[in-house]
């Protein structure tokens, strides 16, 4: 076999998967080209449609197949409650665990300056746009509080000042039904440092 | 959104691999839309040219996307030896493993009458054309020894003993550096019935 077989090659490009080492790469393409040939056929057209076609909701930056994503497009939705968060993966935890009936705003990253990202990066500009529209009355902020992640909590709680819009950032700490001994020390001390006075 | 969006198509398409769950599926989904839509798109043309392309080897059955494979169209390959083995990925663990220079014979699976698996299914009509040839001088049998396998092991050695062909199986027992505590009771059992004498 002089040139690379093409089930090689396939064994390959499965690796382009996250959490897929050579070992799993081999075992899809096996279990695939063995078992299913139809779930094969059918993956590779819906991914190539998919890459193609699934472009970035031009008012929340999420990931979409049309201008605006089906959140956006929603009229029952409340407008006057944004959320942002950092990747379209959090929205769908969002939806599924939580009553939030208001928008999202998809930052895509954080800011962090030396990595060459910076506020038009991640949209913010689109942000300062969307907040001077004044329909927004609550900005939630659902960023991880990393160093860069409350650098861009900050510049983001200070375009909304501009506008007088009231913002909120999601509750960090100890997870319900944590174990104390098995959390991380970040989140404990977190924990400590926000803790809140108990009302009787 | 009342259709299915493309994304969720997508994730659902993704729930064809082996080990691939929901969670994993969506993982893998948003991965490919956010960071790596080449290696999407790579992935999407060789899956689509794989499960059309690849065929079985019209010598040994074994996934192949030319007539003959890799293995029997190379001339210095050692044509007295087959090893008979159950599924093509068995092909590259013994080809990484062990410095068998001789020719496979995928079967695909093991006899099973009640599954409709019967030896035309298995291609022993064509294993044993193979042997009439006479050019094979050991049969090789890499069949696991369960019930079904035995039975298989039976029906094949059967066969080339009708040709006066050495068959041979390779041996199974406790794995090197095995714990006997660990090792499962069947295999533990068979090491046993399978004991051979010691030379001095």
């Amino acid at each position: 076999m002089a040139e690379r077989s093409l089930l090689n090659q396939l064994v390959d490009a499965f690796r382009c998967l996250p959490g897929v080492g050579p070992k799993s790469a081999q075992r899809m393409a096996f279990h695939l080209l063995d078992r299913n040939r139809e779930g094969g056929r059918h993956l590779a057209s819906v991914l190539a449609a998919a890459m193609e076609r699934i472009k970035h909701c031009k008012r929340c930056r999420t990931l979409s197949e049309h201008e605006l994503c089906g959140l956006c497009a929603n009229p029952s939705r409340d407008g006057s409650l944004l959320c942002v968060i950092e990747h379209p993966s959090e929205i769908v935890a969002i939806e599924q665990a939580t009553d939030f009936r208001g928008l999202y705003f998809m930052l895509g990253g954080r800011l962090s300056p030396l990595d060459g990202i910076g506020p038009e990066e991640l949209g913010l500009n689109l942000l300062d746009e969307r907040l001077k529209e004044g329909e927004i009355k609550e900005l939630i902020l659902a960023i991880s509080p990393t160093v860069e992640g409350s650098a861009t909590s900050h510049y983001i709680a200070d375009i909304a000042s501009r506008y007088q819009v009231r913002t909120t950032r999601i509750a960090h700490g100890v997870p319900l039904g944590g174990e104390l001994e098995y959390v991380d020390g970040g989140t404990l001390a977190h924990a400590f440092a926000g803790r809140q006075s108990v009302e009787n």
